[in-house]
């Protein structure tokens, strides 16, 4: 690792309230609303979740979707279900609440940060006493809060590494819908843009759920950040006309040697981009790093109903009969990866030694927050 | 180039009669019916062209698409141009028919096919006498059966290369409905599998016209071959999972020095196949290569409406004010092509010199027919 604690570029450059327009998540005291995002951009509707059950088939049927942002809503499905508990014991109360933490842990199975907030959520439960349900509620809120700040500084951190008049090519959406604000990828291209760095944005359309065309650009464009939409097979020729200097993506999943798993079509961007001499970004909080697995190819990659891809908002697409192969994500080796970006700094190229580098900062923050 | 004459398998192994469910163009001898493949795979109808300008219409709205259809359906438009014209005297003939002739080559820009067949029916033309008429519709009738019989020919000579047990990913639709029938890569896939090589047929969505999901897995199926549809997004994941060994494409454009252009996202597929060790296989009868154009960067690639990615079937994705880029074609380096199949043999590691060996054979050819 070179520099875990980068120094961020200035704070002033940005003016953070400006891309406060979208809010997947919001935590009314007695529900959970959540921004619908399979019927975006053109219907803008929360879905209300009043028990950890509603939360959880919220994010299995993608209302809410983005690693960060499914930790979030999993973090206050644990406080929705803490309200139908009737016992001040803690201990008690965690035997009881484990059926409702453990669906919400199984609604997505790829994503780490589900699997990282339950577990910060269990942990402060273990430690808490009569008033375990006012220490869920602010560890929920933490969980949320720390994910907006991070974004920030990871924005900054990312940014830093693009060199001015540059173009970028995102996937996928990892903006204010897929966090708590601001977003992780989108987070750096909009610092970029902020501060002048980046003068072309390319969002691909991300089939089948095409995140991409329905959320990327529409987030941008609330911000008056124009963007360029392509079809995912059109990357490498873009990449070739020589628009495109660096790809930004997410992460679902960092392995302890940097092997990332994200949307699927990742890897392939990442295959071209190096055939082009385009550099590749990853940026996710360290909520996103699972240094329990080893490598990529020990993720569990999520595989969903073939319908996404037969169908079209309910309308047939493919002739019946027809079966499909709908894999969610794939795993980018840490060999095609420029980049990690987290709330701790940046890793160039990532390897086992640098993320556990990584790691033990990640740790040392921990134990002194 | 290896062997220009390579020796076909057994005809006997293929029932050529099984693939001949679906023609994209059908000739009545006083109008063109051409299968509206807008529509396919839920709505089978014809759209009857009585004019030239409705072929020339036709292929621009996509009703027929495909290099080798095109040029066929181009042919067409000629002799119902001609039945407008008034005289015997055939150089009088041409210089009418000429206006139509321009509108017709400049409904596509990419696909040399469409040039190709004009240019047999203006040579038919020069040397034709007072009926002319007759001979021009010989001519078209003859790129239509040349093309079926190339098919046939690339069909045994592609297979012939593919080990027995392999998997096949293709990308665009290639088949019946892009030719006068059986298909160039999809006819090496039937080749293929009625041999007993090919045990797995994957097939790319090709957003954002979804000939992929819409035709090839419907021709497919239609003659009882399996496949399964993916994403564009998920080749090079399902390249890494061991299940393919060849890339099979077709081409608009073969350039002379081995350079193709084909639908979007051949570029980047052929990129994930070397990366994997897999192999790539362009497939495309001899009116494809076009030795005038030296190499990809001096083809023309068509751009097309960006509301074809803003939009399906007529409802919008995409919020309003977004842009969209949407090239139709991009070009595949020789480079990264391991083999060029025509209906005059296989060209092996495609080059300048590998291709004048196969222009050479095929101009013999079209001296000695």
């Amino acid at each position: 690792m070179n520099n875990p604690a980068l120094a961020p570029a200035p704070d002033s450059a940005i003016d953070y309230d400006r891309y406060d327009h979208v809010r997947p998540i919001r935590w009314t005291g007695q529900a959970l609303e959540l921004l619908d995002q399979r019927v975006l951009p053109f219907t803008v509707v929360h879905e209300v979740c009043r028990t950890s059950d509603e939360v959880a088939e919220a994010i299995a049927a993608l209302v809410v979707r983005g690693a960060p942002a499914i930790g979030i809503a999993a973090a206050w499905g644990v406080v929705l279900a803490a309200a139908g508990i009737d016992t001040d014991d803690p201990v008690e109360a965690a035997q009881q609440l484990e059926p409702a933490l453990q669906r919400l842990n199984a609604a997505r199975p790829t994503a780490v940060n589900l699997a990282w907030a339950l577990a910060r959520m269990r942990r402060v439960l273990a430690s808490a006493g009569a008033d375990w349900r006012d220490a869920l509620a602010r560890e929920a809120h933490a969980i949320e809060t720390e994910d907006l700040a991070a974004n920030r500084a990871m924005g900054r951190a990312g940014a830093a590494l693009i060199a001015p008049g540059s173009g970028v090519l995102t996937h996928c959406n990892t903006g204010s819908l897929a966090t708590a604000g601001f977003g992780t990828a989108l987070g750096v291209i909009r610092a970029g843009v902020a501060q002048g760095r980046i003068a072309r944005v390319f969002a691909t359309e991300t089939r089948p759920w095409n995140q991409g065309a329905r959320l990327t650009v529409w987030e941008l464009q609330q911000d008056g950040i124009p963007a360029t939409l392509i079809a995912d097979a059109a990357a490498a020729h873009l990449m070739k006309t020589g628009q495109v200097q660096w790809l930004v993506v997410g992460a679902d999943r960092i392995c302890a040697n940097g092997d990332t798993a994200n949307k699927i079509g990742t890897y392939q961007l990442a295959i071209a981009a190096r055939h082009h001499g385009v550099k590749v970004m990853v940026v996710a909080p360290s909520s996103t790093v699972d240094m329990a697995t080893a490598h990529g190819d020990a993720i569990e990659i999520e595989q969903r109903d073939p319908a996404e891809l037969l169908s079209f908002r309910g309308q047939r697409v493919v002739a019946p009969g027809v079966s499909a192969w709908n894999p969610v994500f794939d795993v980018t080796p840490h060999t095609l990866i420029d980049a990690i970006v987290t709330e701790h700094g940046v890793i160039e190229r990532p390897d086992a030694v640098r993320m556990q580098a990584l790691a033990a900062y990640t740790n040392r923050c921990a134990q002194h927050s």
